[in-house]
């Protein structure tokens, strides 16, 4: 039995550690290529500092500082940084950094994801709405087998979450109500700002987020719509 | 064997005509309805004339004439004008005018259609490039079976073909140079633009597009890059 709000026509997915697993994916090839190339580095202190340095730089792009700049552009930003901070920027060649910063197009989905989405898409649209670009979303679901009908990224709507832009714009784009789409994801300030542009919303537990023993907040709220352990479970609580 | 050239990596297709039968698909809709509520209509002739009010109306949209303009709305005001010529404006409810003008959601792809683009599919990004919006796009897959990769459209970049920036734009998005593109159509203008603009061209043949003894220009061209009978022929010559 379903108990989904019924009005609910289309699922809209954060990306980067609701669908896949970017920590465990990057730190793995970061690992390999150091391993390969003799460098002495801590991976998943690389993958951490590399990741933190995203929300800063879409910052810089969403009050003015930069111009409209794609997330795969500024992956290279903070990457070129780093690899100075680490003093390996001498290390790598040109090809082996852009093969490197490509690794966020090769970010592998939670084992639930696929199969979860599969179940969903016969009841619902499902889409993206990634801070991602296009491209790098249309490879990762490539790789990964992601089932979307539709791909909405920064780069569709030329803002970043948690702009109003974002949310208003794919319920807009699939002629929907904001309160026929729900936001999906696993970090609650995303669905805040979903809700508060009158969408509705599904939590995701995703304990590895950030590794293994990190602890983050997995705690259901009553302010979602939806609290679930995965993308299966929320397929059944919505009756998909 | 494949004679592909190689660096193709994305085909972009032309929807109307191309993938889905709008002729035959709008014709069956208008005969039921009018039939059902015993109006005597040529529903052949009333499709004729709904689909050539299309190109008109995103000219006033593209001149400037109007502001920014789905296709859903610009449907909406060529059947609101035609419904009125065939003096039945008073005769639809305003319920039954919306079910009608979304018609354009629910064409059928034509019967080689879903298999072609699922061979395709696992050898190139396969993305609609069409003046449709993405709501109807989305929801004509979802309905057709039509497993894209990506959904380009007129709204996704705020212009209609034969705009450079909708070729251009879809090669952009894909982070592809435009020769690694192929634009797929019924169509020679649109494959004369598209090659205008760099990208490789399948000219794909569709003899009941008008419906049946209408004679179009079937002739295969040497300009093109690929001359196709049908998409499973296209996967079959591209080596998919």
């Amino acid at each position: 039995m379903s108990d989904a709000p019924s009005e609910i026509k289309a699922l809209t997915f954060d990306v980067f550690g609701t669908v896949v697993d970017w920590h465990g994916s990057v730190a793995r090839e970061v690992r390999a290529l150091a391993k390969s190339k003799g460098l002495r580095l801590n991976a998943v202190k690389f993958t951490k500092a590399w990741r933190a340095g995203y929300r800063p730089a879409m910052d810089r792009v969403r009050s003015g500082e930069l111009p409209w700049t794609k997330i795969d552009v500024l992956h290279r930003m903070i990457l070129d940084d780093l690899l100075v901070q680490y003093k390996i920027a001498d290390a790598l060649t040109e090809q082996e950094k852009v093969h490197l910063n490509l690794v966020w197009h090769r970010l592998k989905p939670w084992p639930d994801a696929a199969r979860g989405l599969k179940r969903l898409k016969k009841r619902y649209i499902i889409a993206t709405l990634s801070n991602g670009n296009t491209g790098l979303l249309v490879n990762m679901a490539k790789i990964g087998g992601l089932p979307w009908d539709c791909i909405f990224s920064s780069e569709t709507f030329h803002h970043f979450k948690p702009d109003a832009e974002m949310y208003l714009g794919a319920a807009d784009a699939l002629d929907l109500t904001p309160g026929e789409v729900m936001m999906v994801a696993s970090h609650k300030h995303d669905l805040r700002s979903a809700a508060q542009h009158g969408l509705k919303t599904a939590f995701i537990k995703r304990p590895h987020e950030h590794g293994r023993n990190k602890n983050p907040d997995l705690a259901s709220e009553p302010e979602f719509t939806v609290n679930a352990e995965d993308f299966v479970d929320l397929a059944r609580q919505l009756g998909a």
